[in-house]
């Protein structure tokens, strides 16, 4: 087990594409939806990713905001396929950007499908008010807006964001 | 990922004690609780076992009956412990008994706690029509019974099924 202490932000224009490590393709889907979560039902999520050639399950105590409590196991990716394809209630997409700065990883994820248009980036830290780098790229923080979850991304996807408002 | 098919029966009389070769002590909980299954929010049961020394994390797809598909992973000690306690919705305690007749294995499962009084035989077949030894201590098949699962004996223990039912 490992204490996650994440921060998210949007990102301000595009000039991290110019400073790119490496790219990977992920796809992740939720044994444990956004819907048992929100009742009550379940006080962790359950994650199925497949990157590349490696596939994990991941469990994430849900406290909204910065510090979670986080466990991850590798399993075969044959068996992540048929998660995702039978157990999971959808998926979510996207290509995730490896940016260092200064010593500090960025990972900006750029979702596709029913979530393309969509950017954020993230950055993993050692304690909740640890410092960390500002690059001109990184935007407004949005850590404690759950709409941002992976997991409400998949059945709010950000492409419908502005009807479901209306 | 394995395809489980597994009976589940109630026992007619005592007599299975006289057979045990070896006994265990099980604590597990669930991930996904029986509220989030019921209410068509999961697809699957996630739950953490220990037993002894050792710890699993176990995948079931939620399919009233016989035939299932199943995917297990060994996770270590700690984890489990870390996540029985925090991140389950309750758990449920019992001594597994194992029980070999005619080479086919048997596990009893003799409840405690809140489901004292509480033993069920389950066999693994390979097939849902398989021929299986049928000792005199064999009682009825609870199979199809939703309130034997392990899940549903966290909210619903036995000891409180005749009061519930009033």
């Amino acid at each position: 087990m490992g204490v996650e202490i994440e921060r998210k932000f949007l990102l301000a224009n595009d000039s991290w594409r110019d400073v790119v490590q490496r790219s990977e393709h992920i796809a992740q889907g939720y044994l444990v939806s956004a819907a048992a979560i929100r009742a009550g039902t379940a006080r962790s999520s359950v994650r199925v990713r497949r990157s590349g050639d490696g596939a994990w399950l991941n469990i994430k105590s849900v406290t909204l905001g910065i510090e979670r409590q986080e466990y991850e196991y590798p399993i075969p990716l044959v068996d992540a396929l048929q998660l995702l394809a039978d157990l999971c209630d959808g998926s979510v997409e996207k290509i995730r950007h490896h940016v260092v700065v200064d010593g500090t990883l960025f990972e900006i994820d750029e979702f596709t499908g029913a979530n393309v248009g969509l950017i954020v980036a993230e950055v993993e830290l050692p304690s909740i008010d640890a410092a960390f780098p500002r690059p001109s790229w990184l935007g407004r923080e949005v850590s404690n807006d759950a709409r941002y979850y992976n997991v409400n991304l998949i059945e709010h996807p950000f492409a419908r964001w502005e009807e479901e408002s209306c």
